[in-house]
């Protein structure tokens, strides 16, 4: 783009947006992410939208120029929007359980507001203290409660969405169901701002259970640790949390917080029962997990069992203090977690890669984290050759088991080689199809996701 | 179409197809619904699908002839393709919880296999007995449990679906979770056979409640029964089933069955909880709902909570022995339920209309049955001219009230005109850019839906 060329986008925005910014820290800042990766240049602008108008004029002033739109981590030549500003709870109904949000708002703030009449906000991406619901519908985001609770996709009713010139439509509904026209909510949620800005989102809060008990397990193998996992689901218990840590997950939280979870086993599992049932559900899952276990433990009250998860909510920090990390996010039929886990350990073995395995265990959702030392030869947002080509075998791992290589994450661009093996370049095409309908001009963050 | 041309149509499917037919009692037969509502004119064809192939050469031919293809209630000049004979249960897991059938499975038969194992398939229509998974999937069916399990949407995590021109597509997965590429599974699921062709569906199945409690009271005005729902709700219990039913359907089962539930109340509500926590949960319920009843009576085991739900299940039977009768299925607000069965009360007796009206409360989805006495004057499929108006102002009034005009039963051609009030033009101009991008020649189902 010449400069004139983006003075005048820069001036078509300012008279009809509320904020612009083009300050080289601004566009600095807006064009990082968490992710690691770099973008190969700076955005041309960063508009702060404070309503949803303030989005509709900026996407029709990007139509009008043909300039691409990001919600952030752009690279050059792009115009980013941030609804960071746009973080309002527009109205929390007791009655019927419902909230409608601007898409700025944080998951915790919103399950936080919730708790005060004594409801939640059910999806719990680990994340949940800085994570938008923007950025929750943008990726379906999951967490540890939805092998109870499902996902983002369960929990929004209806959207508002600005597409790329302008238009605001709303799709879905305030009533728990509704069968009217096609379901654009379910299209728009997990779409990675592909296919518009979700400028307000309708969610169904769910009650907060009167009781949550935790029972947390070691056992001396991966293949025992799963064995109780599945006997779980086997005598039909509907625990609200599974969740599974192999042994170097447990090395480093002890390098981390001096604690010795190591010594217990090689594999430790943590399960939750919610609910009016609580006590006696976690009593039935503790009798399963402790057949094979080499040390188990139950919390006897809300604050003993918020201790043992403890251990899970450690393993991230732990492992970001020994180093670089990549975290994959693949789910496999949870009938085939060990076999996962097995052969994700034989692969990072062979190429001598240093990989901790985590799992939301109820769903076969596994986060294989690859670590490495930081090196001046690394290139941001790529890991050194060995460690790519051993990410390379877990993903197709995952499709060879019947899975998929992202299980609550998304695409972006990181995925985007292991799309077509998995879901098919018929599948593909007519995503294409859809998105070409909606945003023919292709200016909604480009190259992410399908 | 000539007949020069029928027989060719009739000619390329009989050598592509196992079976065909075109005998005027097939025709005929596939040319009518349970909706009352009847066809201009004969179908052309029916093919009976046998295979995916089948349906797949079905919708190349219909491509190459630009024939329009219906499932069924066909008008004058289209292709049937009926799926029926697709009905095989091809996988039910047992640890992974999942099954995979062809869509002319029906619905209880998949419930009754699953029981063989612990577990069930939640979505209940009331027509579980004689309606298909493939239907099901079409209209995104809800049903009792759903205020507590979800719709049909949420049960199903991947389809095989035919497009127009033939192709084969896989949407979704066989895993708990997965967000790679664009939600195709839930843009499918509620598309009235507008999209493609549902060959195949992965079902997620739930542990079966290991104990379900019922409990029903009877009340002095709708407004009371109203209160007592919402006052579940507001103590943040989680019935598996909250239905409400009216005078008038109530009255119509004395007369049916013989029983004098009218004489205990207004209205009636049955609640039933299920799970571990069946026993006190309901206990808590039943002590709301004592609050104001007239009535209340509580299921001390299975068989008589069994019991309290036969009045519900009498109340279609009963009103279909009264005369012609047309069902609404319109969702509101859950707080709104009071307010919608009043008016609906009061449209009805200023239009002198009889209408019926029973709701899933839980959910705030009612469905007002009109019934009138058949008249020689009748037109099939049409309600008399008094009983439409009512009609009209009930969709009205769900809108209005922030509801929808369907819940879960979808637009059909019967709900068509009531769409853009709902919606808005702009939603439904994306849904026919949807439908362009996948239906290019517009031959699947064409003028049912948005």
């Amino acid at each position: 783009m010449t400069t004139a060329a983006q003075i005048s986008l820069v001036n078509d925005l300012a008279s009809q947006v509320s904020e612009v910014v083009t300050d080289e820290l601004s566009l600095l800042a807006a064009s990082t992410d968490r992710s690691g990766s770099v973008a190969a240049g700076l955005p041309l602008a960063v508009v702060r939208a404070h309503s949803i108008a303030d989005v509709q004029a900026a996407m029709r002033v990007a139509s009008a120029h043909r300039v691409p739109v990001v919600p952030r981590g752009a690279g050059a030549g792009h115009l980013v929007v941030d609804l960071s500003a746009m973080d309002r709870i527009l109205e929390l109904d007791p009655v019927d359980e419902i909230a409608v949000v601007e898409p700025g708002v944080l998951n915790a703030r919103l399950d936080a507001a919730a708790a005060e009449v004594g409801l939640r906000y059910a999806p719990d991406p680990a994340s949940a203290a800085i994570c938008s619901i923007g950025g929750n519908v943008a990726t379906n985001a999951g967490g540890l409660r939805c092998v109870k609770y499902g996902v983002t996709r369960e929990a929004v009713l209806g959207l508002d969405v600005v597409l790329a010139d302008g238009t605001l439509i709303h799709t879905g509904r305030r009533t728990m169901k509704g069968v009217a026209g096609l379901d654009l909510t379910a299209l728009f949620v997990g779409s990675e701002g592909t296919l518009g800005i979700v400028v307000g989102a309708t969610l169904r809060l769910k009650p907060r259970p009167v009781s949550t008990l935790t029972a947390s397990a070691a056992y001396a193998s991966v293949a025992a640790a799963a064995r109780a996992c599945a006997e779980i689901a086997a005598a039909r218990r509907l625990p609200s949390m599974l969740e599974f840590i192999d042994r170097r997950c447990l090395e480093a939280v002890d390098r981390f917080a001096g604690t010795r979870y190591a010594e217990r086993g090689d594999a430790l599992v943590i399960a939750q029962a919610d609910g009016p049932a609580a006590a006696t559900e976690i009593e039935a899952i503790a009798a399963i997990l402790g057949k094979e276990a080499t040390w188990i433990e139950q919390g006897v009250d809300e604050e003993s069992s918020d201790r043992l998860v403890e251990t899970r909510r450690q393993v991230l920090p732990a492992i970001e203090a020994e180093g670089s990390w990549f975290i994959e996010d693949i789910c496999v039929p949870r009938s085939r977690l060990a076999e996962a886990v097995d052969r994700i350990s034989e692969i990072s073995d062979r190429h001598g890669v240093r990989t901790y395995t985590l799992a939301h265990a109820g769903d076969g959702n596994l986060h294989p984290v690859i670590g490495w030392d930081p090196s001046p030869d690394d290139v941001p947002g790529v890991m050194p050759p060995a460690e790519t080509a051993a990410g390379d075998e877990i993903f197709a791992l995952a499709i060879e088991l019947g899975g998929t290589t992202t299980g609550e994450h998304g695409v972006g661009r990181l995925k985007q080689k292991w799309l077509e093996p998995e879901i098919g370049a018929d599948s593909i095409d007519l995503q294409h199809r859809i998105k070409a309908a909606l945003d023919p001009l292709g200016i909604l963050n480009p190259g992410v996701g399908f």
